[in-house]
């Protein structure tokens, strides 16, 4: 990989070999918006420390949904710190669906209550800084704009009020949490924030970006080293839902997926990945996302393991 | 038992030997004006074709809670038939809490939300007829006057106000039916209804008339006999909550209990049974009540089996 | 139903009526010799105090199965008594199919390892008295033929030896108990016991015998009343397998079926009912079974609800 | 880390540090002869590129127990191939304890038998090569005295006779995995292979080199690179238990522990590591050897996050 415009090429080509997975997948169709997605999108940026590739539809922009988690955690992470993060939320995989309770008979699973299922992460925004709701959502927004470098980063409202009137399994979760004594917020307000964040647009320019500096590439002081490795870590093992397992074996790199498209790829000490690709697995993933993501592994000899 | 002054006796003898097991139960706390029940009260209610007897503090006034549901069960038979009710919610019983959400990774187990649960009961309350949720409260507690032959029964707006501020776990149920589209309804709205129906004031008296009326002894046209069949059918492999089994054994009648502390007892073609003991075990069954109960099936072979 | 031929041609009209839904069920194919079963079998034995009534192959054998496991329960009651037997199974529904596990992720569930799921069933087994287990399964069969009344009763031995080449599910819970300790005995000889037991060929008038007798109709001292209670309320809340709500709201009599299609009712104070229909639901019950007995006890008014 | 001298007076230090946590533990009790196991006992080797460090218990002698599953699943993968290894076992995570069934009401989890489960790990015994069990229990030891460069490696044959004689979980969860057509081999034989290799004496060293050859630090051909990959991978996700999130944050490297009181590390083209001190944690890991796996992590760098 020594030359960008080579490199380019062959990203081109890998790309294109992938788009006969889109088939294999479908768009999200839990809240109508989402189900309108055009599925025959395809795109993927990659930042190095040295250079930039990308191919596709790179540019179009989509909702970050479940890719916000690991924002959600980072920011969390900073405004409370990780004791108080730790005694919110465990870090256990828990082998299950994204959206699931995690609920034996008599008790919530709290262990298992991590910051990148639902619940998890409804619980992490009780953390964040704001003394409202709307200055919580406003924080993630312009944290994701920093770690993105894009301040024209903003919030897809119609998916935002589709979530909202449509989100009640993620409404019986807060409820769950509260009866439970885990959180003590107003839940519709917890949720606004939550859907607000889930509803912010990006591109695949900016899912590198945002990987790209939980890679610890960059010199500054955005992320924290023991934070990035803290998202890092949980990443790899519970970043890509249920098929987190699968993922690691394939790819092996931490990564988060969303409902909207989008794979977040974070390469430690070497580049940021950001694919996008709407026609998703039983599992929530982009299916020619995920593969895009293991031939690059494999050509570039990523993998972590 | 020809007799009714030797009877009551008899009763009174029973009631008091029972009290020595409050000591092992206490009131319900979920919500904090149940929590301020005085456990050492201690009721019977016993109406038979030929004679009523009593004892105790049987003219006390508790919540009715759970023991509600066989009423909404019932009305909803009424209202819309027993396929629509049957098409709402299963029959079996789950083997888990009053308070489950009887879910496995991927669905509701539907089959086993049954009237009984909180689910359950909160599902049928849509089928109850009016234009409005208050209409459907109204209609639940004038069924509740009739069956109990009680025109002065209230609803407790203490407990309702609490019920409401508090039932986050109820209210977690109610958008996960929503979310399963189990139910259409506005869930708050729908709540109110059911929070209302529980915090109805009765005593024993009215548990007593309540469960006469279920058990064929009446004539009249309040209760058909098939609805009637229905609801002591799946009281009796659900209404004791998770102890319903070990209550077969050792009463062997249908009856249904609350966390106020009453159980309604329905032993078919003979009898009505209402108790009042505050002072609850761990599934949320009276202690005292269900050994009052037991005492008096065996004194009176009560059992069906 | 005042006259004996009357109701032997109504019981043939309703036997021929319920002859359609054989259709709708298959036979047990979980060993193959069960497999074979003809599916167009179909016979009804009614025992009552004064008649009997019997129409189609009633006389055909077929195996007990889990029709033995009342009658291991009885006799564990009368070879150990209720404390030990209390003290070794529970009585709760488990909501879950006939072989289920009940298993959370750190324990067994013993509340809910009834005597009608199977590892209840090849718990009790080890409280009938015998020095062997060779010992143990013939007082179950002796057991059988004398509440049968019938001393040709047999074990099928190709039955037997299927059940114990392929019964690994079995296998796996009787480990699992005694991994547990809730069992000592040597898991083999233990199954050979349960797998000789469920091995025991019967027809519809033998299991009308086995009811008639559990409905407390005999002057006899073969069925103490309270074991016969015990028995009669577990069948009611868990005989018929994960379909038992549905059977009392339908039938209103306690049951037990088997996977060999026999189903055997008892009408307390009243009858005994065996019927035989191999062809199965999905929960292991015989379709036209059921609806038979459905068919009679609307027309002879049995539900004890 | 430049001078040999230098770091083994670190780890000395950094090992008496951690001996503290020992009494945050307790030996394995699940068979008797674990629980005789000394638990002051605390050792650690690395092997790096350039050099060995090492202190404590280091040559002491342990069983291998779960650790002995990466071996497995990399024989299995050189015997049968990446293909059916991955047609017979899963490689999700469970959230669940090591000895999980892995079972919903109706079907194994199989996506979730994966090979660092107990269920997984025997099922896996049956890919690797051998006409009888015998034989594949060799072939498991010689590849354990091959990776760990050491012959002298045996079976502690009293610690293999005891897990034989209680290991009664196993066994259910064997005849499981055979009921459900997973296996068809004869479970007593299959589970003879699994606990004979389990019951392989090693000591830090031994684990040390292992580790190493996994790392990809060997020229030789003894694991190729891919199935090395595979085994790390799923070592990050599941090498810890219940427990592999939590490690995965504070330490951040490919592990396996095992309750003889050792857990073996890989750091992806770097080191090997071994560790060893019996007092265990509820989930089975050692509590001291995690301690001491953290401070070297953070002092050297080595999270592969």
């Amino acid at each position: 990989m020594n030359n960008l415009s080579d490199f380019n090429c062959e990203l081109a080509f890998i790309t294109d070999e992938c788009r006969k997975y889109i088939k294999y997948g479908k768009a999200a169709d839990y809240i109508p918006v989402l189900a309108k997605a055009d599925v025959n999108k395809l795109g993927v940026y990659i930042i190095s420390k040295d250079n930039e590739y990308f191919y596709g539809d790179y540019d179009d922009l989509f909702t970050i949904q479940s890719i916000i988690k690991p924002l959600i955690l980072l920011l969390a992470l900073q405004d409370a710190g990780v004791e108080r993060v730790r005694s919110l939320v465990g870090v256990e995989a828990t082998g299950k669906p994204f959206d699931t309770f995690n609920y034996t008979d008599l008790a919530l699973k709290s262990e298992h209550i991590n910051p990148m299922i639902n619940a998890g992460a409804i619980a992490l925004c009780t953390l964040i800084k704001g003394s409202t709701f709307q200055e919580k959502t406003n924080r993630l927004l312009d944290f994701t704009r920093k770690l993105a470098k894009n301040d024209s980063i903003e919030i897809d409202t119609t998916v935002y009020l589709s979530e909202k009137a449509t989100g009640n399994k993620n409404r019986a979760l807060a409820y769950m949490l509260n009866a439970y004594k885990m959180i003590n917020e107003d839940v519709e307000e917890l949720l606004d924030c939550y859907f607000g964040a889930c509803s912010i647009k990006v591109n695949c320019k900016d899912l590198a970006n945002i990987a790209f500096a939980l890679a610890h590439c960059l010199p500054n002081e955005i992320i924290n080293e023991d934070d990035a490795r803290f998202v890092n870590a949980i990443l790899s093992t519970c970043g890509m839902y249920d098929g987190s397992g699968e993922f690691a074996l394939n790819v092996g790199v931490p990564a988060k997926s969303g409902v909207g498209g989008g794979i977040m790829a974070v390469v430690p000490f070497r580049m940021g990945i950001g694919v996008f690709s709407p026609a998703l697995d039983e599992k929530g993933n982009s299916v020619a996302g995920k593969k895009i993501l293991e031939t690059i592994s494999k050509k570039m000899q990523l993998s972590i393991f």
